[in-house]
């Protein structure tokens, strides 16, 4: 039955977006405030046992390497695969490389479930563990689930609360969506991100708990506590809306003034939305992004040596192996291969006010994992130290301006992780710098956008990629 | 400069709404009405020569086959190539098949250009000759270029009109979005669609002509007379808008008043926005549609003979060779391979109102050529005399309800050429059925959707199938 009439309970853009805009100023109800999320993450923490050791890849257990290609793959076929890329990108400062990728094809699922309680909508949040976690455990959606959790490839327990995601369409959706990941790290992969809302009682097991959006925005200051998955997932909630400021007030301050209208208004900005539609064909169009699966053997500068797989420089990041032994985890030892970064990067939104309503500078980025060519990114995306090696003219612009922006122009700033699952220590540093409104950069492949136009875009698939997603909620974060 | 401030004459979209739909309406003007575009059509007809003879593959000039995989292929390596693709759909009643098809990875320009006369907005059409049209000349867009046109490949002449659609930001953009061809015949294969709106004078060259909306319109119900690209990129339009019915009216029956009510509501219908992206994510998760280039010497049930390529059944389709001599083209004489359809097909919309607005029934449909799994179809799409080899269990569902439809309730139906540059006398007959308010219908993978939805979709790549265009733009042309 897929033609039933439209379900009870269904709310209008402008009801469900208040609703959201309520979660996000309460002060009061069953959950506390942020003191109390912050304790209950650190008593997460300090239950959780996972073991995390680093071995070499070739006595990981289950993995193999496969002869024909050098690609490490599972024995299942499953899971993902480390194979190799050659990118090809004719007429930029580095024109082609090669470079191992995580080959991860299939759709795995973000979910967050939230319901009311007293009239607020809470989330159900997860303290996770994940091996590649600089602090073991940060607090996650409801349900992290790759295709391989959910047919039970793994013949692990099942996974909690998956089975509100399977049909959505028997729930309240307030998002579902295909996004990309980074596309510097994993090819073509997509994860699908969704928010469910019921109204029936929710049995919450141990290491979950219901949180106001507040709560988890006050975590949002917070270095690595946010993962990453909560943060796209909650990038792509419908948060902005006419009634925004309604609930949350008008602003304390110019800058969160002129925020607060960026989300609030679904039309106005410096560019209309199908001149911005517009200019995203133009740069999917004329931009050369070839990305080709090759044998990992056989990519140039790289080796594999010593149980790891480095660039010849040192830079860039590195395959490693581990081995995990954990608690409360479908399965309570395994090994696997992890991608390892070998220093922090720096996501930024420079971010000015154009008539009151606070616009950011994103870029619209290309990058090999891409499954069309070119996304949405943050105004600077970039690992500084990794510009050792390269050409100068391959450094990003306005990277100075954000790393030397002075402190009073600094809106955000916090160091969170990528995902722990196949990213071992990565972190970035998410940064918001206000600039003054005369200040008109006239670089090619840079816009100005609204925050109601991002999340306009973030309604369908590959629009806004996974870092300007991370800076998007971050911005939300500081609208109450 | 791409930052820079807001151009001067931006419209919001209800005034471009607005401004289309007076153009839909408009009796009067320098262009003087449907009878007066019929007989220029008709004229230009006559004047064109273009002679158009099969012949054998192996005959064709500047085209060979590739002694390794056997697929046909252009000395340049450029336009297009015939090749073979093995396609994987487990758990239907067509689990797997091989065919030949057309690659065409290059993404080609499908541009109208448009200007206001004494306030009523025109398109400069041309009348077009294609090898593969059955009549020779239709109404076509300013500009149909393909990559290899403009990038002079064939180093013919220049292809007139081309530079208002090369710098889009310089002019307003109505549209200009990349959207599919038919996945059946083409792999991957997208072009953008374009409306750029100028004000300064243009001269108007031999063959092309102004046109209301209305004129075009009226043409709809002529057979063969709009060509596919006209048809894809005025469905891409943003024609729908509360604005709508202040100017064209509320409707002379109830049939064009639900019509009307479609496309003025932005909100509303029987299932939201979100709900129906929400779906779409579902059946592109759920979904297997796996496509592989094969070569097409190894495709199995299609054989090269007689200088053609066909399947053993006699059905589906042959691959043809011609030979072309025409005047006023970019070159005067060529040979290429086309497509060649054995039998006329059917795309199909059942409609019906829905508390007084008209819905149409999409199809979620999977098909090898496309680039994200699946797009909304027409309720039917199919060539019935297909499925005589096919199992009864592929006989497409609504197809008798199309085919046997009662005449009173047939709104729709005329028969419209597909691309005949690709395409040899490949004809659809087009039809919209409506059927009464209570027919329910509970197959999986469809869902009664609003034009105004459509439309909304229609902003964005790879959501709607070129076959469910077409019929939006015949919709469309019903509105005055």
């Amino acid at each position: 039955m897929t033609t039933h009439r439209r379900k009870a309970g269904t709310r209008t853009p402008a009801e469900t977006a208040a609703s959201l805009a309520k979660s996000a100023a309460v002060r009061s109800g069953p959950s506390v405030g942020g003191r109390e999320a912050r304790r209950w993450l650190a008593e997460q923490r300090r239950r959780t046992v996972m073991d995390v050791r680093q071995i070499p890849l070739d006595r990981l257990t289950g993995w193999h390497t496969d002869p024909a290609t050098g690609d490490l793959v599972h024995a299942s076929g499953r899971f993902f695969a480390i194979a190799g890329l050659d990118v090809q990108r004719p007429g930029t400062p580095v024109p082609s490389w090669q470079q191992p990728v995580i080959e991860q094809p299939e759709v795995g699922v973000l979910g967050i479930l939230v319901r009311e309680f007293d009239g607020v909508l809470h989330c159900l949040m997860q303290a996770k563990a994940e091996p590649g976690n600089c602090n073991r455990v940060q607090l996650s959606p409801t349900v992290q689930a790759t295709r391989s959790n959910y047919t039970r490839v793994h013949e692990g327990a099942s996974v909690p609360y998956l089975e509100f995601f399977r049909r959505p369409s028997r729930h309240r959706v307030l998002a579902d969506v295909r996004q990309s990941e980074q596309g510097s790290w994993f090819h073509g992969k997509r994860n699908r991100n969704m928010v469910v809302q019921v109204d029936e009682d929710v049995a919450v097991l141990d290491g979950f708990r219901w949180f106001t959006l507040r709560e988890i925005h006050e975590l949002f200051a917070v270095d690595d506590a946010v993962n990453m998955d909560t943060r796209t997932v909650l990038s792509c909630l419908p948060y902005v809306g006419p009634r925004l400021p309604e609930v949350l007030g008008t602003g304390r301050d110019p800058f969160t003034s002129a925020l607060l209208r960026s989300c609030s208004g679904l039309e106005g900005g410096r560019h209309g939305m199908t001149e911005i539609l517009s200019w995203i064909t133009d740069e999917r169009t004329r931009t050369v992004n070839e990305a080709r699966r090759v044998p990992l053997k056989e990519v140039a500068h790289w080796q594999r040596r010593d149980g790891r797989i480095t660039h010849a420089s040192g830079l860039f990041f590195n395959v490693i192996g581990v081995s995990v032994t954990a608690d409360g985890r479908e399965v309570a030892a395994w090994s696997q291969p992890l991608l390892e970064p070998c220093d922090e990067g720096v996501a930024a939104f420079l971010a000015k006010p154009v008539d009151g309503v606070l616009h950011v500078l994103v870029h619209a980025r290309a990058e090999p994992g891409f499954t069309d060519v070119v996304e949405l990114g943050p105004t600077v995306q970039c690992t500084p130290s990794n510009y050792a090696v390269l050409p100068p003219a391959a450094r990003p612009p306005f990277l100075d301006e954000v790393l030397h922006a002075e402190a009073g122009r600094v809106r955000f700033d916090a160091v969170h992780s990528e995902e722990g699952g196949r990213l071992y220590h990565a972190r970035n540093r998410y940064v918001v710098v206000e600039t003054p409104e005369d200040f008109e950069p006239d670089h090619c492949g840079y816009r100005w956008l609204t925050l109601a136009q991002l999340s306009r875009l973030l309604r369908h698939s590959n629009y806004v990629n996974v870092q300007a997603r991370s800076l998007v909620a971050c911005l939300y974060s500081m609208t109450a």
